[in-house]
């Protein structure tokens, strides 16, 4: 019968590298040891967490090493990891660039600083050799995670998709909240109209609770609001106007 | 002492004249005639709420009058309401153009067709005459629906803002959770991170919390993603990649 790892290594000090110290840390029978370059960051993470800090690669000389760091860093830093098995929470990364024993082990969410986000409910998405997703299933598995295999290209297009659901989403919102401060409208008014607009967002016909001006085609409206909008805010507003009109002339 | 007219009238059946109804008609003591011209839906209403019905603007002839009809219906409409007081739902409606009775009560929240949204937790904004406002915060108050006053210019800012809080918002997310289908992705596995989007949203800095590749200017994966999209999706995805960097170019 597999069992996990008893040794267990984390490269990285970042958002990602953190949650999965904070879930992992509170497993019985299992040492973390945490690597990374950053001391004053090593030094809070020993403090928070059980877990042994080291700036040495050497250290990775272990069964399973996660190695969560920003993508330029990982070429230079995973040919001196001398574990086993070798994960990386890259999402758009090709495990074939770095060996057989590298695989993938991403997490599908954004990670922010102060965030304590639950492991148990993210979708991680694995990919690697044959052996490689076999132990990843076995691990994750027991650790309590939900994974799925994506391939390299599978994973771009998640990446892709999670680009508008939480990038381009966050920055329209960012976009409405600055203009409501220009607009000396106190945001907290919008509280409510954000919680709507989220809870009734339907997944299954993601375009039909489309509402607004430029749904209706109300041409009146939708010049009323350009005279308050310039440069990049009109650009987006007309940008995004036209492509509400767009998938309701698709419709029709 | 005043009090709540006994008498209402609210002329309309669409989604914001429902909730109105929903709300009102279970109040004690409100008496609700419910105007429309759409047979079918006012039996629907009568069925579903303690209201009577008609199809008759002379049975407007009460204290107060709530219109809740499409902006471009208001001005045949409203020349017809008999009531001492009317007030318009219709968030950007100028008051001043039906006259001096005429006000403006607009629930600031995007009404979808099964939603049942609670009126007391909306901001409702009022405008008019300063004896129509009198009116408006003394029955608002009586319902216990937050009231507050915006002119006309600021309404229209308010609009705005909204426009990009709820219609692009809900499109763009809409847009990603169609490619997700395309790219043959079953949309529920990005339920934690449409979540996290929203409750990590800072209305302090809204900015503060973007990530994803074009706020770290990471050209290799915007190029990546470029390749799976194509016309409108790609015109979208270029134009808030470029509002991203320029957000963080501002921040420099």
């Amino acid at each position: 019968m597999a069992a996990l790892p008893t040794n267990l290594v984390i490269i990285g000090t970042g958002r990602v590298a953190e949650a999965l110290i904070r879930f992992l840390s509170t497993r019985k029978g299992l040492n973390i040891c945490v690597i990374g370059r950053n001391s004053a960051r090593l030094k809070e993470i020993q403090l928070k967490y059980n877990v042994v800090i080291s700036e040495n690669l050497n250290d990775s000389a272990v069964e399973w090493a996660i190695v969560a760091i920003s993508d330029d860093a990982l070429k230079d830093v995973i040919s001196k990891v001398k574990a086993k098995w070798i994960s990386l929470t890259a999402g758009t990364a090709d495990w074939r660039l770095y060996g057989e024993n590298c695989s993938i082990l991403y997490p599908l969410q954004s990670f922010s600083a102060n965030a304590d986000i639950q492991l148990e409910n993210i979708p991680f998405i694995i990919d690697g050799d044959t052996s490689s997703i076999s132990n990843l299933e076995k691990w994750t598995d027991l650790l309590s995670l939900k994974a799925q295999q994506f391939d390299l290209e599978k994973r771009e297009k998640l990446h892709v998709v999670a680009v508008f659901l939480n990038n381009f989403v966050h920055h329209i919102m960012a976009k409405g909240i600055d203009l409501a401060k220009n607009y000396e409208i106190n945001p907290e008014i919008f509280e409510a109209l954000i919680s709507e607009t989220f809870n009734r967002f339907d997944m299954e016909n993601p375009y039909s609770q489309q509402t607004g001006p430029a749904e209706r085609k109300d041409e009146v409206t939708l010049e009323k609001h350009r005279k308050y909008l310039l440069d990049g805010n009109l650009s987006l507003y007309n940008m995004l106007s036209m492509s509400i009109k767009a998938i309701k002339d698709a419709e029709l």
